[in-house]
């Protein structure tokens, strides 16, 4: 296999390509990846992107198979998001908002609330992982503003993952972000045994009851101590695309009320469409006490999250003014009017001009695709789907972590961008991705897992 | 006093008025501020901005006196950033910066890295907090991934801040930020005693030896187990703009660097000019280990942030594999483009386009003025400042918290917007701002502060 590349690149044009890469590794320190692999796989200069691909400056086009890292959840260079952020940038950028506001920030907490059944208020932040430890603070400090000092604690999910800093480190699972940073973290106690699920169709999906009574046998133990349980709502993410039981999430929604412990719900990278629902906590038909947004909220423009949260929270905070009382947290670009425009623009498409019933047929056109590999190589495992998700497992006896690096390699070479988790290859494409985008991500996932991985089996 | 509206609001603006403000309230949780005070004092609603202004729907237009928390370092709408924004919008916005690169983050890069002697790398993410945690992160994982099992604790300022996420909080001293949360935080311990001084005109700032002394012997208890001191160099901006002297700086720089400890410089309030250098550091002539940027650096046009650091620490990560060695750090948008081209034009602007004796004119004639109100309303004592940093107490015997939000109150109908910091009222304007709106901030500042603080006394 080839690089397919538009033309023969001219020297000029080789010797610029050159010079840009030895730049960027002199001086840029690129996020999540061995540093390494960098220098043998010199990073991709980017000129153009639209809908589901990215072009680079060699005229090589590749389907952006993860959203870029899961947030471009209407592809990229979407008409509408553009017009509405140039029209917002005519009229004027950033102002604080701890004492203003805007028709735009006012239209968005709104639409929000509008859209969580039970929500309250709409608390603004940049990334997801400050959207999480937010919510963290919140629910710890209502308990001390209501004279509770015993529920100071949190649970999690096992593998479950919350983001980079040390408060959603903490509460994260997956060893890899986390074992290196121990001394800066707090304790933080998981829930084991998740009815993990391949798809919405079985019956562990629709009632876990096994499962549950011993979580529940768990989760009796230490419910005094308990503020708050956060989940990534049916999907868990870094930790390898699993999916669980709705029932699971229906039933800790029950439990968690009647034992006056909070739900957040860490819908960063389930939320905005991505599983077929607009938050993933509509399969449970559940509300949480806390929802945290990010990636799609702005369709992958800019970092911009929030935190919804309910009025009964937002009260044991309204009427206070001692120091340890009020919520300080001072979050400089809190409410960026160019995010929320985004924001309100990408809802305005979701809730207004979108069909979900043609996402849906998509959804299933998508997993079977994965279904279709795993037959055809005979080298995946595990298939599963939900949403704009599709997943599946390279068997362990054909695994290895340089095959997989290759297979990255090969499927980038023939115009796929994939970022395996371990084991786990994965689509997450924007939701409007064409099918003949998903039929041509088939085949070069299918060509490169088998160029990668059926070698010598 | 009367608010001075430019026309009186006919009846259906004042309605739309009170419907913005009402929904506002009833969806939006501003941050940093007691909830109640809103509904006393509705949130302004900004329509426009311009250079030092703002104006509201009403026509009521306000100097951005703090420079929207400290980032609109050169105003708001600059044509310059206006243009390079809409220029890279009609290119391409964020593409996953894990594995690709473009000419903006190459060239951006470069230039940050030219800036500061020493510095070897760049890592990008979006917010102030998120690029501390990463100083943090990076300094502690070096010391792992170099078998050193000992340097594990972080030491930091008294009276210092450094964010709002549960790392950047731990290493934070000013308690109103931090008590509530203490279950989520690491201990850190803090160095006191701190030469504070109010301008860089006198002994103190030159030659610290007294207390440095008291200091040292303090240190020596402590560097085997610390990893890093992190320090917001010059100013201590949160903590209530407290000045020290550049000597202690410099000779915390000399120690750390004999006892194998990294100096974290969090320049995100003072970086990109706001001290009349275009880093605070330069104050001291010294070269941090780490540099965390944000707020001024796209001039607060959007979350962006970055942090420097030297290739010695890169190269603790370069050639690591395992999965506790690799730095797994993946923040969503590192890199966004759409941030990372106003930073470029802010730093291609300060560097080539800046008038930097102009600018320490302008510093003085700030801090006169400050001068001024002390000696006009004989409430003000403290007098401080360092480059656009303006800043004076008020005197105990006139101060309360009631006096002080009427201050703010009056401040703001007659045109400026202030935020004090308990009893420190301050200026921290655009870079850009001109005398006659120094002279306007002055006039508002002098009548708000005798107005509230002179009734009885």
């Amino acid at each position: 296999m080839r690089r397919r590349i538009i033309g023969q690149p001219k020297i000029l044009k080789r010797l610029t390509i050159h010079i840009l890469q030895s730049k960027d590794l002199e001086y840029h320190w690129h996020p999540g990846t061995p540093l390494k692999d960098l220098r043998r796989t010199p990073p991709f200069i980017v000129t153009k992107a639209s809908g589901s691909y990215i072009e680079g400056i060699d005229g090589h086009r590749v389907i952006d198979g993860i959203s870029s890292w899961w947030c471009k959840t209407l592809g990229h260079n979407h008409p509408r998001l553009k017009s509405a952020l140039i029209e917002q940038i005519n009229k004027f950028e950033h102002v604080i908002n701890a004492t203003s506001t805007n028709q735009i920030l006012v239209d968005l907490s709104a639409l929000l609330v509008s859209l969580v059944p039970g929500m309250g208020k709409v608390f603004y932040a940049s990334d997801g992982s400050s959207a999480v430890e937010i919510s963290l603070k919140m629910s710890l400090h209502s308990r001390l503003n209501q004279g509770n000092q015993t529920k100071i604690k949190f649970l999690s999910l096992a593998n479950g993952y919350h983001g980079e800093t040390c408060g959603a480190l903490s509460i994260t699972h997956t060893g890899k972000f986390k074992k290196a940073y121990h001394p800066m973290l707090f304790d933080c106690l998981a829930i084991e045994g998740i009815p993990y699920t391949n798809t919405p169709n079985n019956d562990l999906w629709h009632s876990c009851q096994d499962h549950w009574l011993k979580i529940q046998d768990f989760l009796q133990k230490h419910h005094h101590e308990i503020t708050a349980i956060i989940v990534e709502p049916i999907v868990q993410g870094a930790g390898n695309m699993k999916i669980y039981s709705q029932d699971f999430l229906r039933r800790l929604r029950t439990w968690t009320t009647e034992h006056d412990i909070h739900l957040i719900a860490d819908e960063i990278m389930t939320g905005i469409g991505r599983t077929g629902k607009m938050f993933a906590c509509e399969h449970a038909n559940i509300t949480p006490d806390f929802m945290c947004l990010s990636k799609g909220l702005t369709s992958g423009w800019l970092p911009f999250s929030c935190v919804l949260t309910t009025n009964d929270i937002y009260n044991c905070f309204y009427d206070k003014i001692g120091q340890d009382e009020v919520f300080y947290h001072s979050h400089t670009h809190s409410g960026n009017v160019l995010g929320a425009c985004l924001a309100l623009e990408t809802l305005k498409i979701m809730t207004e001009d979108f069909d979900w019933s043609e996402l849906n047929e998509k959804a299933t056109y998508l997993l079977n695709s994965m279904h279709d590999i795993a037959d055809e190589s005979k080298v995946l495992s595990n298939v599963r789907g939900i949403g704009m998700i599709a997943a599946a497992d390279i068997n362990q006896e054909a695994f290895s972590l340089e095959r997989m690096n290759e297979m990255i390699h090969i499927a980038f070479q023939n115009g796929a961008l994939l970022r395996p988790l371990g084991k786990t290859v994965y689509w997450l494409p924007p939701l409007n991705i064409e099918n003949k985008t998903i039929d041509e991500l088939k085949e070069i996932t299918k060509k490169s897992i088998v160029y990668a991985f059926k070698k010598e089996t």
